[in-house]
């Protein structure tokens, strides 16, 4: 498999195949590829929400400028990060660390301290930036797995976050949407498929030292 | 080729093995892969630092907390944002669709003016967040394209940012350090290698709907 080629074929697609259902297995790969995300230290603030009824799809599409690709899709994924981080939930993570590892918390007593540490020095607005930073990782890792695996997707900011948290009653699961990114096949009368993908080239984007 | 099989193989390296460097075609396509990098808009306000030089990397360390992976990787990618983008930015980008796709400017006049409204609603602090976000998104489609190729890498937050700016001199070329990233191959004395990989399990992650 060659990778270039892989990420040459991908494109922020707009129209996608009604007809053409993800199978269970690629579905399967897609979420397991999201549940491997890296995060920092490994914290994974974040939960994935994937929509496949229509009928929601077409009440989240009226706070998403409409875009045909969100109901056309075959599922959409949301990506979400916590609300929040507590303490709690540091303690949580140690604890899945413990039991994954088989060691004792002592083990781990060091790098759950400096986790904390560097959380109690974010105020909230901070915490919030680096949370739905996370998320950013878990999108390029989503699109490069999707790209591998000949999927379609398309990335997506241009949506009313409030307006999804609600209708996907987020809030009180304590998450906040962060991006939207309908994945499936394309169309055939997607023309965007058939234009040059735009880039920099080589030279302007990498600095060598 | 198994994604997840590729995903499970893939760790945060501490040690690398200082006797492997990267074959000029191995780091070719990690380049072109960076390059290849989705962001929003196609706007790709970033850079990407490529250090060899090992004493510059021993000079980069220190501001690194002394992490060894900083020099003994085969390379170290330091990954930026553009400081701001301006209007001009986003004329420059029309420039490229235009002369990329055979198109008169007339034909995209639409898109460049929905690019520089949503800009114009950002302010320097908002917009500076959002630039980095991006920066993000080429972080995970770089470990992917990495465990993919089976290069070794390790994300990193843990930098001071300004003292990486100063020593690249990247205020200079209008350029902020958000991510650091060693690549290469694993130490086989990187005991890191031989724990099980700890994430939460797929139902506490993925909602269904």
């Amino acid at each position: 498999m060659d990778i270039i080629e892989k990420l040459n074929w991908r494109y922020a697609t707009k129209r996608f195949d009604e007809n053409r259902k993800l199978s269970d297995e690629k579905l399967n790969t897609v979420l397991e590829a999201l549940r491997l995300s890296p995060t920092s230290y490994g914290l994974q603030a974040m939960k994935f929400v994937v929509v496949e009824d229509k009928a929601l799809r077409e009440e989240l599409k009226k706070h998403a400028w409409n875009q045909p690709q969100v109901t056309e899709a075959s599922h959409l994924i949301v990506l979400c990060r916590e609300a929040t981080l507590s303490e709690g939930d540091v303690d949580l993570f140690g604890d899945n660390i413990a039991k994954t590892r088989e060691l004792e918390r002592e083990a781990i007593a060091e790098y759950m301290g400096m986790i904390k540490n560097s959380l109690a020095n974010l105020d909230e607005d901070s915490k919030g930036q680096w949370l739905a930073r996370q998320v950013y990782i878990a999108l390029g890792n989503l699109l490069t797995v999707c790209a591998v695996e000949e999927i379609d997707a398309c990335p997506m900011e241009g949506f009313d976050p409030a307006a999804f948290d609600e209708i996907l009653k987020l809030e009180e699961q304590g998450l906040n949407s962060v991006l939207v990114v309908p994945i499936g096949y394309r169309s055939t009368e997607d023309g965007y498929q058939n234009l040059a993908k735009v880039r920099k080239p080589l030279e302007e984007v990498i600095i060598r030292k």
